[in-house]
C-alpha cells in the first residue's frame, strides 16, 4: 500500500509543523489547545449533519457544496489530530493499530 | 515514506471496515452517527486536559497512566475519522493536503 | 428570589416551544438532534477561547465584540438545553438541585 | 411563575459558587476551563444517543437506567453553564430572552 504521491501521514505531519513554525504559531499549540481545537473542528463536522435524518446524512457527498464542506472539516480534524500527536510525540497509526488489536480480543466477531 | 510494517492509513481503514462488517455494526455506521462518535471521542481526549494549566498539559505523556489514556483517545478519534471517510468515500490525506495548499495562500508566512 | 420580569426558566422554555411549533420545527427536534445541537453550540462557545491563555480568557467580556459573542453562545446553549428538557419532560433545575445534593456528599468540603 | 421551593437559577448559581469556594476549586474555574468542561459534559449527554435511531432516542426516559443518566448529564451541563456565567457576570436568562426576541425577527413564523 505505498502511495507514490508522497501523501502519507508522516509527510503531512511534517508539513503542518513547518507551516506552524513559519507563522510563529507554536506558543499557541499547547497539547491542551490542540485537543480543544480538534474537538471544535469535530463539532463543525457534526454541525453539517445535525438536522439530517440518517438517510439524508448518507447522501451528503451528492451536492458539491456540502461535499466540499465535509472534506474541508475532515481536513481540519486530521490537521489538529496530527499536530496534537506531533507536539506529544505520539504515533497515531501505531496507536490505532494497537487499539484494533485490543478491540479484536474485547469484541469477538460473531 | 513507505512503512514496511503495513501501518498506513489505507490498511488501517480496511481493517476497521472488516472489523465493523464482522460484527454487523454497519447499520449503525451512518455518516451522521460516525461524525457524532468522532466528536464524542474528541471530547474524551479534551477531558484529560480540562483542568490542566498549559504547562501541565505539556507533561501529560510523562506518567504512564495518562500517556496510555491519551494514546487510546487518539486511536479512537482516528478510528472514527477513518470510518467516516470510508462510508463517504473521502480520501482524508488528499483532503488535508489540499487544505494545507489553500492555507499556504490564505495565511502567508512572515 | 422571584423575578418580577417573567424571566424564568419555565417561561423561556414555553416561549421556545411555541417558537418551534410556529415554525413547524418539531419533527427535527428529536432528543438526539437537540443533544447534538447543544454540543455544537457548546463548542462554538469554546471556540471563542481556544487560543486564549487562562488570563486572556478572564477578560473576554471587556470588549463589546467578544462579550456579545459569548452572551449569544450562552443563549444558544441554554436554548437547546431547555428544548431538550421540554421534549423529554425533564425538570432541569430539579435535576441540578439533586446533583448538588449528591455532590455535597461525594466531595466533602475541606 | 414563582417557585415556592427555591429552585431558581439565581439560587442554584449561588449554591454552585459556594460549593466551588468551599473546595477551593476557584483557581481551576477560568472561563476557558468552564467552557471546555461544559462542552465535555454536553458530549457525555450526546454519547447516550450516539447509536440510537431518532425513534429510540425519543424513548430514552422509559428505562430508569438511561433516564437517570440523561438527568445527570443535564445537571452537569447546566452546572457548568451557570458557573461559566457566574465568573463572567452573565445573566443567562436575559441572554436567552434577548436571543429569542432577535430570532422572532430573523425567522418569521409561517
Amino acid at each position: 500500500m505505498t502511495r507514490q504521491d508522497g501523501l502519507d501521514v508522516a509527510g503531512l505531519q511534517r508539513r503542518l509543523a513547518e507551516f506552524a513554525a513559519a507563522r510563529e504559531w507554536e506558543p499557541y499549540h499547547t497539547p491542551k489547545n490542540l485537543a480543544v481545537a480538534l474537538s471544535v473542528e469535530a463539532s463543525e463536522l457534526v454541525e453539517i449533519f445535525q438536522w439530517l435524518t440518517p438517510e439524508q446524512s448518507a447522501r451528503v457527498m451528492e451536492k458539491e457544496g456540502s461535499a466540499h464542506r465535509v472534506r474541508d472539516e475532515v481536513a481540519d480534524v486530521l490537521a489538529y489530530l496530527l499536530q496534537f500527536c506531533e507536539v506529544l510525540g505520539i504515533d497515531a497509526l501505531a496507536a490505532l493499530s494497537d487499539k484494533i488489536d485490543r478491540n479484536e480480543i474485547r469484541f469477538p466477531a460473531k
